[in-house]
């Protein structure tokens, strides 16, 4: 069986990740979410082990202490990270993993050399993130400051990642992502073993 | 308009390139097809301009010499070209340009440095391979004989490829070619302009 890869779903927040994320899943069978520890607080209608371990400050810093994360990051005075130990599970058994992080999470990800696809989520404007963001209606006005005058920054960490994909309308996105996954299973590297089989057997 | 990206599609004789080609164009409505010029003899139902440029030898001699062609090679004593003016015609009208064409077409336009994207098809097996030559009906024994000895040094060459696709069900090869195109267009380097708008502008 093949190895599943890991697709780093990425952007600035308001981007629309988590709907575009959750849309994909339903699609492809093969793609598996793994769920991040964090220690905000939920959202209405968000519960634990679903969209996000919810853990404590304490726990989540044992977490990093033991290796445990394969990512973390601080974003607005709360950690978010991602278990190691279930991304890889998932991946031994075939399936891609989908994770959903925020841009700091993704940089640290894109140090480590473990092969992951990373996939940037684009606003079509800035005016409409800014009304994606306040249509949430889940935050603060200081918070939803702040997450306004870091989309510039974020957006041009784009220029890292290895694909641009422009959420403007929500299925033309996803279609382009579940083609970036077929695709990326298709390059080369990825089936030497099939090529070499075929020359060893003839067969 | 975002500029057209040439996809190669090659592979041994026999996979199946010009009916995964077909459909490839019958779908993807932004993907056109270069004809190549050979200097072979039509098979019955081919027509002069649509499926080839059917030239004489010396037809075809003048062309490499007036550096018509982006690529030609000479292939069981025939020769096989790509006309350049075509292609360069379709790429600025923001079209993609599917060049179905052999393995040593294919590797001198990877010298090119060009930008275009190389997709090789695998045939599920070596008897399968054979078993499409021979049902093809329009070859003498002796060519049949030096298609299937070339066929294995031409499998290896699918590892200088970005691309392998095994063509065992056809729907299925065309969807990952259909993927592989799309995913080519999601490349960060081809949305640079995209992203720098979002910055400059803020809308």
């Amino acid at each position: 069986m093949k190895k599943g890869k890991i697709i780093v779903l990425s952007g600035p927040s308001g981007t629309g990740k988590g709907t575009v994320g959750k849309k994909l899943l339903e699609i492809n069978h093969n793609l598996a979410y793994s769920i991040s520890a964090t220690t905000r607080a939920p959202r209405p209608n968000e519960q634990n082990g679903r969209e996000y371990l919810f853990v404590a400050k304490a726990e989540f810093q044992t977490m990093i202490e033991r290796g445990e994360l394969l990512e973390w990051a601080g974003v607005y005075d709360n950690y978010y990270g991602t278990p190691l130990k279930e991304v890889e599970r998932l991946l031994a058994a075939g399936k891609d993993v989908l994770l959903e992080i925020d841009t700091q999470g993704a940089q640290s990800i894109m140090k480590k050399d473990i092969g992951a696809v990373f996939i940037f989520l684009l606003p079509p404007s800035l005016v409409e993130l800014e009304k994606r963001i306040r249509g949430r209606g889940t935050e603060e006005e200081a918070v939803i400051q702040k997450r306004l005058k870091a989309a510039s920054a974020e957006i041009n960490l784009g220029k890292d990642y290895n694909y641009l994909v422009i959420n403007d309308t929500i299925d033309v996105a996803v279609e382009e992502i579940l083609a970036i996954i077929t695709a990326e299973h298709c390059k080369t590297a990825n089936n030497l073993t099939i090529l070499n089989n075929l020359l060893a057997k003839g067969d």
